[in-house]
Formats: structure tokens, sequence, C-alpha cells
């Protein structure tokens, strides 16, 4: 009864022997290997775009913050959720990477921006010209931080909004996969047809041992990518290692029947709820995970049972009055199971 | 009928006589000369701090950007209000000089932090430990961005906050002396002894050419202050023209009367607001602005007959129906006449 | 016959399975788990140091960047060997990391900083005050970029000069077990016995997938280095699988076998060498690789047969008078086969 | 008898005065204001740029930081010479600013970079690709550290290397008026028709009391520099007393007057040393100072006679052997007379 976080799962067996396979006599460094040229074909190909350029790291934070430093200057303003992980979970990290760069939060229910928030934000910015940080890019997340999706359709609307702003955008893909599964869209739907520069196309929270592949669709912005990653330390020297994670992620759709399998864990979870006294929703159930309240004493008797999980806000407290809501963060993996799930809303029920 | 800034003022006779007299043979650079020490010994005597540290800058943006920095680490947030100049007018440079901290907004009116935003900020900060930017350092302005005022009560209920978790405090002082006229407290009052660790004790916006003098309390911090200013290439070489205008500013209370005449006009104005049809306050005024609302008609009359001030927001149109209230930013300075004063009441009132 | 780094070569087989292994069930993330506990026990024992943190990440760049900004100011100078990675082959990565540090290039044979040398740079150093950048870290890399090593006594000797300015010493250990091994000493022996405050205890180069253990042997620096390493995009989610390849390579002593291996194939290496007509050597073999010099003919033969290594420097030309000597830069690792080195020199030998 | 620094001498008189005729009325901050239209009038006549930008900050390690910022990536090299002010006394600014850009010290004579060596040294960088920073700006220095000068011809071979490679310059013109009276040649001739980018034309240590006007060839780099420079809190408010000064130096040729006289002075200086026994020159004299090898007993009688000026390097001691030489740096400004000179060298022949 793990709902910790999607990271707590082990890797699935078909990455693994990848790894196994891939460790066979020498190998160029530094991604000049054949291994590396295959996950470019494949990650092209998937994408539908043929020019993007598409590197390796081996952490969210690290993708996402390259990406953010390639697409502004350090005076710009990122533009992102209140709740996004580049806001709240990242130590600075686009700070970091970006030279100085401001996070200016923008609202909207469930972790998804409001396009008019956007719109109010962008028309006030840099009123003062010289004064002022500039317009620098936005930042979206897909599946958000409440787990939500944002639709093809409701990202456009907030690219187009950047782009009259002459501004790119920047998707934080981590859990890509599992918003892609829900929206039953294509790639190129999610992004470079919605108008997205840069995603940073998660593995990690989908089942690998850590690999992000950030995606460029516009090539001319791939070298200085380049250098910003062997700079932050994050070009791995032996890439077939990570390159061989990839390639057996989107091999025959793995990765998108570990998806699938998290998401329906989650809505498994989101639905048995509805009958734990007490408890109701806090988010719409749109990818991996279920955002619950519930009463304290429920909780207690959950963590009593051995169940994991983290509340929101973090350090909301085990103790108080045991008919007290608190609220849950439980997140489904690739790896959760059925019986995981009714042995955990069993308890929850009492 | 100049109500655009404090800076569009000319500096006082005394204060040019100065420089002029400064003008005679050689003298040391980069503050080893004998002005330097005589403004050193001013300003630990008015500030009633024999150990402090006082290095000179020649923009209000440094002095609060080298401070900032010399109180947080990189990772650390700076609690601001919302309308700080270091979040809104700095372009950044809190950003830059502290190589990428992140400026946390707590609310209040009037510009003023309330305790209870702090408390709950600080309280929710550095929840998850690693994964978010730190408690790094407070910083409040007085008179405010609303000019209006703290008391050394309501700095010391802040200051004492943040203490509580072992964070030091900068206040940004570019209109120090306004504050300090309207309250008829101490500087000591005003500043160490109601908590605060570094001041940026403004000159330029009460009537200098180009000198801040920022002073540190513990000398401990001089060194790395003194690095980081060099580095930012704010040592000027040639110190005796800034300790010049710092020594006649200081001397026989000149700084005070120049600041109390800018409050005076600006009382005047606010009083006489009263008068202007369909006009309203949006601050309470302690310092040397207003801030007021009245009809566009009546803007477009004032613009007209030559008046100059600014809109809040700065983007706010000249165009709009001529009932629509527009809301005008007014001050005044040391140079500001009873006469100018009356002349755009006049006009306002039609 | 591939010398071109101890990058090309494969994970030994104990490194892959420990991988296996640790892919059972859920296991809690960012360190927290019993397999990270293990490590540090490892890491401790292994250096004689049981108050030492021990931090993992997945590249040498990371590894050393994050190290240095732990130990400097970003007014600080790095005092390197001019030949040293972080100089040379880290694309600004130091720079990046401390916020803009210098590296300051001191000289000495076979990539060995001179004692001399660097007494006379730490004596010129800051003697213009606050002009000048200031001492911060001193930087050693053992084995050096020229595969030589120092001796405890050497690296006594610098530290001392170090610590008599009050600087603190870094180590680059990217390949620490090929000197250990090559020296025979204890790991206190070579680092904080000797003066080293923080070294990053390579795997990579020695054979595992991407980890290198940054042994910090102050706990008082820790939590800055923590914080670093997350602002950096360092810190991996799912440390089990980092924790299982250094378990395993500590276990039973596989590092130094592995490491002696390497070391083994390089005399082999050096000691045929003398046998290849026109042959020299630039510096003493004492760890992993061989430097040699012979004509630019039998390096085309060596090329048309196979062999696979980098030039010195790294630009310098296939094309050019055959009997015209260019220099070879032979890297080999524990996967190098003694017919693999014999088969080259017979190659060489024409 | 004061050589220490041009920055000892006061400021003529015709500045002066021009400030305390620009304290008049009100005026538009931020450089809104007619005398910044005229300030950029003149310059752009004297460098024959009508289109350049123009920009004034008060330091000149602020001119250099801010505009090698906005001619390189944070991950490219800085090719300076080994003496040059950007790399000795500005305490890292350069690399503050860039963001971590590398200086790359490039050898010759007098402090002026020799052709060969830029030559080598370009040729060498980024051989590694993106392990290695990447080549960034040119940046020269006239007159330079030593005061000797570099004719339109040797710039011109400096930057055409440059260009070679894809790389602007920039011009440390500190001294800038210095060399172009000792040459004899246009502003033009000196800079853009050099090859140069960027100037930051002195003022500071040529009279003013202190501005540099930043001169940018090409316009379309004008809005990041104005961008860095209100980040890096150097736009001061009340620019009217910035353009006060340059507009009083740039009339009627008081600038070239300034810098005449101090030429004149360090050659009578460097005339009469030849009379001095045992001493001997180091540099051609070529602008406003001397450099002078003489006998310690002869130093400690002008140091005892209250000679002030500066040893080389810095730190080189009062006491020792008294006919072991000490070099010396004599710096002549506007305000140097013929007696202080004839005085100065009477001591010095004892």
């Amino acid at each position: 009864m793990i709902f910790s976080s999607d990271h707590a799962a082990p890797v699935p067996p078909a990455v693994m022997q990848a790894l196994v396979a891939a460790n066979q006599g020498y190998a160029p460094s530094y991604g000049a290997d054949a291994a590396m040229d295959r996950v470019r074909a494949q990650v092209r190909a998937i994408f539908e775009a043929p020019e993007a350029a598409v590197c390796l790291v081996t952490s969210g934070t690290a993708a996402n913050a390259l990406a953010l430093a390639t697409l502004t200057e350090p005076w710009g303003a990122i533009y992102c959720h209140r709740n996004a992980h580049v806001e709240t979970d990242e130590c600075g990290a686009p700070e970091f990477y970006t030279g100085g760069a401001k996070l200016v939060l923008v609202e909207g229910d469930h972790a998804r921006i409001a396009p008019d928030s956007l719109q109010t934000a962008l028309t006030a910015a840099a009123g003062a010209g010289v004064h002022n940080v500039q317009r620098g890019v936005l930042s979206l997340t897909n599946a958000t931080e409440a787990f939500t999706t944002y639709s093809p359709a409701q990202i456009t609307e907030l690219t187009t909004i950047a782009r009259a702003f002459a501004m790119p955008t920047h998707l934080d893909g981590a859990r890509f996969s599992n918003a892609l599964v829900s929206l039953g869209c294509s790639p190129a739907d999610l992004t470079w047809r919605a108008g997205i520069d840069i995603v940073t196309f998660g593995g990690t929270k989908n089942g690998l041992l850590a690999v992000e592949a950030v995606v460029i669709f516009d090539p001319a912005r791939a070298w200085e990518f380049e250098l910003r990653r062997k700079r932050g330390g994050h070009l791995v020297a032996k890439q077939r290692y990570l390159a061989a994670q990839i390639e057996a992620y989107l091999h025959d759709g793995l990765w998108l029947r570990l998806a699938a399998a998290a998401n329906a864990m989650a809505r498994r979870l989101s639905h048995g709820m509805l009958g734990v006294p007490g408890a109701s929703l806090l988010h719409p159930t749109e990818a991996n995970a279920v955002f619950a309240a519930f009463p304290r004493a429920t909780h207690q008797r959950a963590q009593a049972a051995g169940a994991r999980y983290n509340l929101v806000p973090d350090h909301a407290s085990f103790e108080g009055p045991p008919d007290q809501p608190i609220a849950a963060r439980l997140v489904c993996s690739w790896y959760t199971t059925p019986a995981e799930v009714d042995q955990f809303l069993s308890v929850l029920r009492g």
C-alpha cells in the first residue's frame, strides 16, 4: 500500500533486461553510439518531428531547468502555475540555471493555468520597460501537479496567448505519458501542434531508472541546450545506459501500457474513494493520482495498517481531532496492483 | 507641476556647494580619504551604531541587491511585499546578485507586510527539506511603495517573526528619511533596535545626485559586502565625491529638513485632494506622495495644463470614459513648492 | 583495440547483477532507503571517516563543480593545474556552479602542481585587497590528467601550503582508485590525512554505469552540498539504483581489482611501447593510461587496423608527414585484455 | 608628488561648472532628458557612428563587465592579456556579469596581445566540442595596463583574427583618450574601423567625477545592454548629472587637452628618468604613466620626501637591500604639473 510517489516503484523487467543487453563490449561515450541514434529516431517518429533534437538527462529538475534556461534570458519572467514543480519542488533550479530569472505565479483551478490569468499577467508585464523583468517563457505541466490534464485545445489556447507576446512555451512532461493516454491524443497534438517549443518527456516517473528525454522541436536551439547540459554536469558519459532505457520504454508501446496501468489504478482508487465514509475528492482524477480528503481518524488507521502516502500540504499533521479531515495525495504507478488498491480502500472504509 | 518622481528634482544648493568644495587637490581613491572617515563617523553617530560598517553606492537598486546577496544564500527565499521595489522595479537585480534567490511575495494593506501573512509564509516554507528553497531573508521597505510607513513596533513585530525562523532582515530605506520624520522616532529605533540587520539609507530620492549609504550593523558582514560591491562594479573610484554629498546631507540636519519639506507638500496635496470633485485617496499619506483616484476627465485637464505624474498601474490609459476614475501617484520632493501644489489642486478642481 | 576512454568499457557483471537485484518491490526515494545507509557505512569504513557525509551523483563534472562551489565563494580563486579536468573538459561547470569563481592555473610537470608554483601563486594573490579575487580553494586531481599520481606526501605538501593561506582542498578523484592501487596506500592516507576536505570518489571511469560518490569529511558542509545538488538537478530520485552500483563496487574489493586490472594493462602497454620503433613515453605510466609519441605513419597504420584512441592535443591531425610524430593518449580499463594490448603493440611495431 | 593613480586628481573646473549649471529645475530621470540626447549626438559625432548606442555608467569595472556580458555567452571564453584590468583588478566582475565565462590569458610584450598568441589560443579552442568552453569575445585595452598603446593597424590585426573565428571584440577604453592623443588618429580609426564592437569610453581616469560612456556600434545590441545595466544596478536615476559631465568633457576638445596634458607629463617624467642613477624604464612611455625600476634606496628617499606611487607588483616591499631595484608605476593626470614632475625627479636624483 505504497502511494507516496511513482518514484517508489521498481523498474519494469523489460527495461532492466535492456540494460543488461546493452552491457556488451565497447561503446562510444557521450551519445556517439548507435543506441542514441536509434533513440533519436524513435522519439522523432513518436512526436512526428523529424528535425527535433533529443537529449537525455537523469532528472526532471535538470530537464526543466535546462529547457527553461534555453528559452529565456536571465531577465525574463517564467510564467507558471502557483503549484508547478518548477516553483515548488526544485530548490530554485530554474533560477540557478537561467541566471536569475523570476518565476511569476499564475492562478487557475486544479493546477491548470487559467487563460485569463495568463492574459492579465502578460498584459501587465514590462510596463515600465527596462525597470521590469521582461516576458520570458511560459511553462506548463501536463499532467499537472494536481494530476489533472490539459487537452490539446487548452494548451493551444495558452500558447496562443504566449505567442501573441512573442513568448515560447516549455512543457514539463514528467508525467506526459499519463496525460497522453488519459486524453487519447497523439504526442504531436499535445506538444508542437499545440504550440510547445520544448517538452521534457519523462521516463523516470513512468518506470525508468533515471532518464528524461528533452525534445527540442526547433533544432536551432539544440546546441545551446547541449552546452548548458554539459556545463550543468548533465552529460552522462556512458549514454548507452540511458539510451537502452528509452529504447525499451518506447519499444512496442511499453511506455503507453505503463502509463495506462498507473492511470487505471488511480481511477479504481478514485471510484472506490466514493465509498469511504467522510471522503471527498479534491481534484478530478485524470492521471495517476487521487487527491482525497478524509477524516484524520481514517488517516491514522491507514498509517497503522502500513499505508504510505503524503499529505497536502506536506507539513499537515498526524495529530489532531479525529473528525477533522486531512488531504492525501495518493500516487499510483505501473507497479500498483488492483489488490493493493482494494486493500487500501478496505482499510479506509474501516 | 512635476509629481512624477522625487528623482526629477535638482540637488539642494548646500550639497552642490559641498561637491565644489571637495574638488581641491589630490585625494586617495576608493574610500581611503578623510572624507569617508568623516562620513562613517556621522552615520554611526546618527544610527547610534559605533561598530556599523558604512558603504556608499550610486543607486538604490545596487544597494538593495548587494545587501540582499550579503544576507541570503542563492537557495534562500527573500520575503517581501508584492509591491516592493525589489520585486517590481529592479529588473531582477536581487535574483542576479544573489545568484538566483526566489522572491516570495507576502500580502498586506497599503504595501505593508501583514504579520500573519509573513507567519504563514514562513511556517509553510521548506517543508519538503532539500526540495524547496530555504528561508533566506526578510526585506522591508520604509517608507513603502505606497508611501506609507512602518512604526518601530510594526517593524519589530515582523523581524521578531523572522528571527524565530533564524532569518535576518533587510530594510530598503530609499525613503528612510521620509519615514523617519513622519514617525518622529530615532534612526536606531527604526532600524537595529527594531531588528534590522542592514539598511540602505537613501540619499538620492531625498536630494542627492546619486548616493545611497548601506549601513551594516554587524561589521562581520562588511567584508563580504565590500567584495560584492567591487565585483558588481559599484566601488566608485573617486569616493570623495560621494562622501561630500553625504557629509553635506547629514550636516546640521539637512537630510531631515529635506524630507520634512517633501512630506509637508504631500500632506498639503492630500488635504487639498479632499476638495477635488470625485477624488479619493488610495492610501493614507504618511510620507512624500499621495495616491489619488479622480475622474479621467480631471486627469486629461491636468495633463493639458502641464502636470506630470504617473498612473497606477503604469500602463493605465489616457484614453477612456471621462467619468471613469484613474489612479495617480503624485510624488513630492524637497523642491516642491506650496504654490506648485496649490496650482495643481486648482487645475484638478477645474 | 579501444583505448579512447575508460568510459568505453562495459560495466562489470557483478555491478549489473546488483542492479538487477536492487529492482525488487518498493523503495523510498531520494536516498531514504536502506541501500543508501549501507553505502554510507561502506564509504565511511573505507575512508576511516565515521562522520563523513556521502552523496551520490551521476557525473564527475557534477561532483567536481558541486564540491568546488561548496568550498569557495563566488569571488574566490580555484587553484588548479593547467591540465586539470575542471579547467579543460567541463565547459565551465566550476564557473557556473560557483557563481563565477576564477580558475587560476598553476604549473608543474606531468600534470602535477609544483609546490613552488602554488606557493608563488598564493603569495601573489589578493595583494590589492578588494580589487582582486580572493584565495578560494585548491583543486588537485589524483590520478592526474597525465595519469600520474600524487603520493600522500606530495598531497600533504600542497595542502599544507593551502592551509597556510586558510584555504581548503578539493580532490578530483575520478581515477582515485587507479591512483590508490598504484601507490599502495590507504584511502584515508590519500585524502583527509593528507589534508583533503572533499574528494569526488569516482566510480564511472572504473566500471560503474554512472556514479560518483562525493565524500565530505567535515559533515558541517554537507547540508550546503545537498542543497546545491538538488538545485543543480543532481539529486536522482531512485537513489537505490545508484546505491546498488556503489555497494557492489565496494563489496569485497571489487573496485580495487578493477583499478588494478586497468593499471596492469597500462603498464603492459607502456613496457611494450619501448619496442615500438620511434616511440617514446611522454609521462611516467602510474595509472591506467599511456601517453606515447610515435611516427604518424605508425598512427595511420594503427587506425587502419581499427585501433581507437585520442591524440594530444585533440585537434592533432591524421594528415601530415609520415615521420613526424604524433602524441597518443592510450587509456586502459578493467575490460582491456592482455591480448588486446599485445595485438595493438604488434600493429604499432608493424 | 602624487603619482599613485589618475583617480587621485580633482575634476577640471569646467566639468564642475557644468555640474552646477545642470542643477536647474526639474528634469526627467533615467536618461529621458535633453542632456542625454545632446551627449548621444556628441559621442556619435566624435566616433562618426550615427547609429551607435551610448550608455553611461559610473565605473570602469561596470562598463567592462556589462559590455563583455553583452558580447559573450556564459560558456564563452574571454581572451585578454594576462595583465588586463578585467583579469587582475575587477574582483571577478566579468565572471559575475557573464554568468561564469572563463578569462583565457594571452601573452604579449608590454601588456599588448601578440597576434600569434591569440591565433594559437583560438586555434586550440573548443577542440573537444561541447566539453570545452567556446570562443566568446576578444577583450583589448587601449591604452594598456602598461600604458602602452595599440595602433589602429595593431587592433585591426587582432580583431581580424577574432572575426575569422566569428568572435566580436570589446575595447576597454578607460584610458582611450590617452591612447588616442598619443597615436594622433581618429576615434573611429581606433574603434569600429579597426573592428571594435563595443568600447568603454572612459571619463573618470581622464578627469570626470565618475562617468564612463559605453559606445555600442551595433544598435541591435543596445537593449540587452540596457537591461543588463538596470539589472546590475547601474542605471543611475538622475542621469543629467552624468550627462553634464560628458557634455563638458567633450565640448571644444576638453577631453583631448586633458589627455594630452597627462601624456606630456609622463613623457617629461620618462625623459627625466634617464638622468636618475640606476634607473631604467620597463615599458615604452606611450600614454600617461611611466614604469621605472630604480634602487630601493632611491625609493625610500622618494617616499620620505612625500612622493606617492605604487610598486609593481603591488606587494613589493619597502624593506630590502638598498641597491636592489624596485619597480614603480608612476601615473600622471591632467592635474600633474611640470613642477611636480621636476621636483620628483630631483628627489630621485638625490
